[in-house]
């Protein structure tokens, strides 16, 4: 097989680290090079210890753009526009942005959802890859919305791994805050609502229902767990249905009947749901790693259709289980 | 001080554990024997080691009533009844009872939040103890329900530790599964909405307001966090005073103005709480810890309450804080 | 590639689970069928829900053993002579048995350690896969007992996932106990010391120095480390150079020129190893996850070896590294 | 009671907060101000909020020496020799220090473990009090030590929790690397050896075995397990028997007769200790929590001691116990 000449850029934090993790291995990914200011001329074994064995590349703050045919952009939030603006990618160049800067679409971006925008995706050279949060809410909530189910408000709670917050050292990722607590932040105003409301509006023209979503901060390092309800009138073996049936291409977004815990999902790129109704509710549980189906995962995903590869390749990933 | 003889009976259990804990040091209490079925003739502290150094008391079978002034019950759910019909205390004995069995307040026991019942609490022989979760709920809430500002559904998510589930083995307290991962239980349907309810109609008349509850399993041994809201038309500065107002004589009740997180609770017998207002909803942060406010810490509440202790005797507990 | 025919005997427990989440992608595996007395009839997606979307397979009782070329034993420990007894596979059949009951090479089983054993895994169709903890330790100790530097007493501390324990319900395995705890257990008498000493005997016939070692219960789900010490008047540099050289053909043991950390190896079939030298003593950590490199991982490597497939095969797995 | 006019300096740190929450309910001290530079004019809520409702108290960056019958020093390692030469208290004012800078008993201050020193302590204004892994380590060790049972090597490895490294944020206390992880820091060279090592000089003259000791960063917050062991040629019911004994006065070392784990000391200022033996080794286990018995209780312990008070004044804690 020919292998796509890949580069990531600002490949020194988490997601970075998991991209590297992933293409590494990935059958159609020759990755060329890996860019980073801070840690340049480091070996990338040095960052990303856990990768000692698989690789000996050295972080470069180098950016060659000639001949890459794939980059991956790990930069800050803000930082991707003036990235662009600097280094000039050949047209055909496929690029995958994991930052918030284009998830509205500009600048010739495709919102980067599989299972909504799969064939965007396909003809695009141009991705930004969604939010965690915002793919584990709205794969629990996309099918409802195409349908018109959501006439009122949507209560959401979704808990994060401390991941999610980033390589940064912070209060609130201090082990000693952190383990066995719980805490809430950004309370109803969390910056994945903007995506989140965009995509809605796309699938069904008059979605403008409030989203209430409370994000906590959980006491584990992988995983989101959502928990998203709206008042449902209809049959919840008609609703599973209705969803199955919406993610029956979906490789990695799976329905299931049983009751489902976050683990299950953690260290792959699945993102797995259950349906309840109860109380005049249709109640949606949603589990992703929030690395891999919220970030770097389900960028080479996005990867993967945007060659024309098989959309699962390099990412038949073990659960973490337990 | 007069030391007021005092039994435990079903002591062998997590909360039976913590009221050891509590009551052996209590200034005012004098713990004439200790009870347990399953752990008879063992010394308190081969089932509770942490207790070395603190006591010689060993388990009996046997329930002696004669001279017994307060009895606290930490049977399982359903077996209180029977229990008293066997065994008769004096109608001095102040009975404080763990269980649900007479939660709705039957057989002339009175529901023990002293938030609420505190002069009815004085003057009762059988207090009837709230539930973990009961607790932690209904102190968000009963303020703003007793001022009438709850005129529609109420969306609560909750996350309890694991030592809510109690000592027994199960799938879902397995480390292997618990750790790292989480999970929602009872959606909607947890038996503590029933004295949530109660107390809420003992406060105002009209109430009938849905409750939405997710109870979620949590990551952690002990605490609840609690994050209630509903539509308030009202501010967020006279909420808050409302509040304090409120709980101005609570010991344990506080009305914080900053953010909150669980631990600050935890291994305390105090309610902490945190107000906040977003897109037109109150919301209402409460932290306790299950086994203290939620269970064992507010039994011992109410034996000062009715034997006309300090309301704190015995309960400056040094939180884990970390 | 043509695929070998596979059974899996034993298979709902914890390392049954993660041999069917290796085998499933195995690109040389053909999976028949997957035994369970106690799940026979039941989906593998209910006893182990995060396989959802990779298998239809269900459990049976059945035994089969006509065409199949590779068979996994997952049984508990004493149980695998007499289901041996009570089965005939072919003489060709490539027997791999997870338990403890022919680590002694016994009835012609060879141990399965391949940085030791590799040639002899190779021509053999009955291979004994080795312990956890036993992994961990001999990778640590293998190089520097095979130069005949172990010239007194070994003192070890190791510590492991609950994982190590099983899937059974335990006290110690409470997730009340066990969160934010540490124990000791089987102080110097853990059943592993029997093969390693066998294994050191082999390597090293005058090998007979004492091992103390003290097995931790960890406060994780997964992973094992170990600390190893003993007297050694050589120089650090050359240590390391021999450990490198020794395991410059084992494609998962590295030896780590940084400090380490166990998260390093979760999720993967790594051994990751460092080496200190410190008041005259040689100092080797070890790395590894007790259920891939410490069970169903070298399994699946001793598979590929045993049918001359790449000893990768079916092996990159991705870290969890958080 | 006549109450002991006391001031914490530097208290707004992890061993300053345990302070706090020691020292606000303890029944003979009045606590007259707070210090911390860095918190100057906050409320002592706002930086240690679990205190909500216990203190309205305010940091000031002001040392008033004038009438201040005790002080505790919280600075950083280093800093309280020139704080002394700054701030003159009277020479009746008891010190006490809770960094590393007099534990070498100089300038007249007196090493504070009340196990070995009680008498010293009593008649002392000045108490530099013991190391976190020190405490844990010598109650371990100190009977054997005393009666000459050491007479070679002794093996150490020792866990600590993540406050142990305090507040300050760290790339080894984030909670994402942390979690679920194990790694040493140290080898051999940790800086309580110091102490330990004139502790045991004191106790017995001719003392110079080597002490290995192998640190561990735990994967919680509080507490410290040590498993320490040496050769032994006499009898474990002996040993047992002696260790009671020499702790017989000690109101918080306990020796237990049955396995322990870390938890039945965590919260609480005890030191659980027991002893098995095994190849020819005496074994102990040595249970602490880190902030308590390792710092700020024991502190609150010396005090106890230097005013003659009751010597579990203040201290009879709650452990989490789960």
């Amino acid at each position: 097989m020919k292998k796509i000449k890949t580069a990531i850029i600002g490949a020194a934090g988490y997601t970075g680290g998991e991209l590297l993790r992933l293409l590494l291995h990935h059958p159609a990914c020759d990755l060329v090079y890996v860019h980073s200011n801070s840690q340049k001329g480091k070996k990338v074994t040095e960052v990303h210890p856990d990768l000692i064995g698989d690789t000996e590349l050295v972080f470069t703050d180098k950016v060659k753009t000639e001949g890459i045919e794939a980059v991956f952009l790990g930069l800050p939030h803000g930082e991707t526009k003036g990235f662009l603006e600097n280094h000039t990618f050949s047209t055909d160049t496929v690029i995958i942005d994991l930052s918030t800067d284009f998830r509205d679409e500009s600048n010739g971006f495709v919102y980067g959802l599989p299972e909504v925008n799969k064939h965007k995706i396909k003809s695009s050279t141009k991705i930004a890859n969604p939010g965690c949060f915002a793919t584990g809410i709205q794969l629990a909530l996309i099918p409802a919305v195409a349908k018109g189910w959501v006439k009122d408000t949507v209560q959401i709670s979704g808990i994060t791994g401390s991941t999610g917050a980033g390589k940064k050292l912070a209060d609130t990722s201090h082990f000693s805050y952190r383990t066995g607590n719980m805490s809430v932040y950004k309370l109803f105003t969390h910056q994945h609502l903007k995506e989140i409301k965009q995509t809605f509006g796309q699938l069904f023209a008059e979605f403008n229902q409030e989203i209430l979503f409370v994000p906590y901060r959980g006491n584990f390092s992988r995983g989101i767990w959502i928990t998203a309800y709206f008042p449902f009138e209809g049959d919840l073996d008609d609703a599973r249905k209705v969803y199955k049936d919406f993610y029956h291409d979906a490789p990695f977004t799976h329905v299931s009947d049983q009751d489902i815990d976050m683990k299950q999902a953690v260290n792959t790129n699945k993102c797995i749901l259950h349906l309840q109704k109860e109380k005049g509710q249709l109640v949606i549980y949603s589990a992703i790693d929030n690395l891999l189906k919220g970030a770097s995962g389900q960028a080479v995903q996005n990867f993967n259709i945007a060659f024309g590869l098989e959309e699962t390749a390099g990412l038949h990933l073990k659960s973490i289980a337990f």
